[in-house]
């Protein structure tokens, strides 16, 4: 196959790369999201993105052989839609998004999945995960994602609903998740529970930088590095959260592992990403007294792509036929 | 292929059928398992167990075009050897099984896996799961074991160790399971715990018929029959600890779905069977809340085969290659 494109959209910038046909980098480019002009004027948005990774790449628009897409929401794979993607302007209706940018494009060959699924591709094939025909990804941001890799392949399960680990319950009547059931990894671990729970601890007279900081960033979302800065401080709510993370993820991914027996687990996003080693070492620590099989065998990983893991991503998916 | 033979090999008996070349049953036959004697005993009335079921459809053991054994403990396809099959007299130390029973019954093609794997695979290619290609299978007796079949195939994982879902975390920190660890499911929802729980209530003070229904029955360990009596006769601790069986069995169900999206839960094993479609309808009514995809799309249905099922999964196991 000829050259591929992958696009990362996102709720504030699109990402684009171009692959060679070695699977290399061969150019990027990046745009913001525009917040006016609906899908439309996203549509176009990624045209600008495209043309610039492929022109950083040497090449026109047209000789890319196929691009693929990485996009927030639900996706439908029979209509090539994207579905419920509540950050992206102009996306609160089902959006066409694969035909849209086949005929924006010219590109005959348009591919499109989730974020996560193919930020799980990027890492399995370009990443942490090389060589690895089965792991777990696990990317623990605003929310928590995950993809699984069995035998080489993306498991996108029976409707297009597989890698749902942050909605795996690891407290039964546990606290509330931003999903609206109780005791999900995700009401421990991701960025929106964490901030609930700083505000109402602070409501309630607790003692913590962490909403200072906010403030004095000009933050009005608790972002990973007011967390991480909150830690570094000393801040003992800030270690608390950080600490219920990190053991609500371990069992998450410990029951994953007991269930599939994969012997990697890549851990990224931008939580993890930004809390770095130390927290991917924690999780490591915390996931290994779950384990049942003897001995264990399961490595867990920082993801290694950053913030190009997506396009990355989508890129691949564009390469080869689409899985079940 | 020609006609094929499945053992299911128990602590108590060893149960074999013989399917035609069609898959269908052909016949059965049936032995207790020896107590003296160690595992040549074992290999002996395994021996006679086939003999029966040969004749019984007919044949001789050297019409056989291959036998399937599906064993407790863990399995180690290289050696084909059962390792820490505790409740097998003589198989203290590893067995390799898969040549002893090829020696014995002069049938050169021999295939070993555990018991839940070949329940699995029998509930999926004859049972409950018929027509499914992506099923979860859960079998709830004195611990609970699992199996997932994803795309056709029975996921072992990479050290065989998959399907653990009694191991999933369901609590976190919560009460010790018979595995050493916190949390796990099967601390709520096996009858080992089941038991425990009954008798530390019952040492402090705590009402109840259980303990009573185990001595009148000459048991000396709660059976499922002595805990369906005691929810028959309205006992409050019964009723209470099969609530938390319910809950705990459906969150790693739900946990399971959400990260796999299979579409249908074969739920069987001693406890479940003897309590029944009561038991399974109260744990799929405890599964939705917690599942992610909207619409759920999910059945959770009892197993169907019920005491041959190991027998026909170990024969199902014989005519296939073994996948990974």
């Amino acid at each position: 196959m000829g050259p591929t494109a992958g696009i990362d959209l996102g709720g504030t910038k699109i990402q684009a790369v171009v692959l060679d046909p070695d699977g290399e980098l061969a150019g990027q480019g990046r745009t913001r999201t525009p917040v006016d002009g609906g899908a439309d004027a996203v549509v176009g948005a990624i045209g600008t993105a495209l043309a610039g990774a492929a022109s950083a790449a040497g090449l026109a628009a047209g000789d890319l052989a196929a691009v693929g897409l990485g996009s927030p929401g639900q996706i439908d794979q029979a209509s090539g839609s994207v579905i419920g993607a509540a950050n992206l302007p102009g996306f609160e209706q089902p959006v066409p998004l694969r035909d849209l940018v086949a005929e924006a494009t010219g590109v005959q060959r348009v591919a499109l999945d989730n974020d996560v699924n193919v930020g799980t591709l990027a890492e399995q094939r370009h990443g942490a995960g090389r060589g690895h025909d089965d792991l777990l990804a696990v990317f623990a941001g605003s929310g928590v994602g995950g993809g699984v890799v069995l035998g080489g392949r993306l498991r996108r399960g029976l409707t297009g609903a597989a890698g749902e680990i942050g909605h795996m319950v690891v407290v039964l009547g546990g606290d509330r998740c931003p999903c609206g059931r109780d005791g999900c990894m995700e009401a421990y671990a991701g960025r929106i529970s964490i901030e609930r729970k700083a505000r109402q601890a602070a409501a309630a007279g607790r003692r913590t930088v962490l909403l200072d900081l906010m403030r004095e960033r000009g933050r009005s979302r608790m972002t990973s590095g007011v967390i991480a800065a909150a830690l570094e401080a000393g801040d003992e709510l800030a270690h608390e959260l950080i600490d219920q993370a990190v053991a609500a993820l371990a069992a998450a991914i410990a029951s994953s592992v007991n269930l599939l027996d994969v012997d990697l687990v890549v851990l990224g996003g931008g939580l993890a990403e930004k809390l770095g080693a130390p927290f991917t070492e924690r999780v490591a620590g915390a996931v290994a007294p779950h384990l049942f099989a003897s001995p264990p065998r399961v490595e867990v990983v920082g993801a290694a792509l950053g913030d190009l893991g997506g396009a990355i991503g989508a890129a691949v998916l564009a390469r080869e036929p689409l899985g079940p």
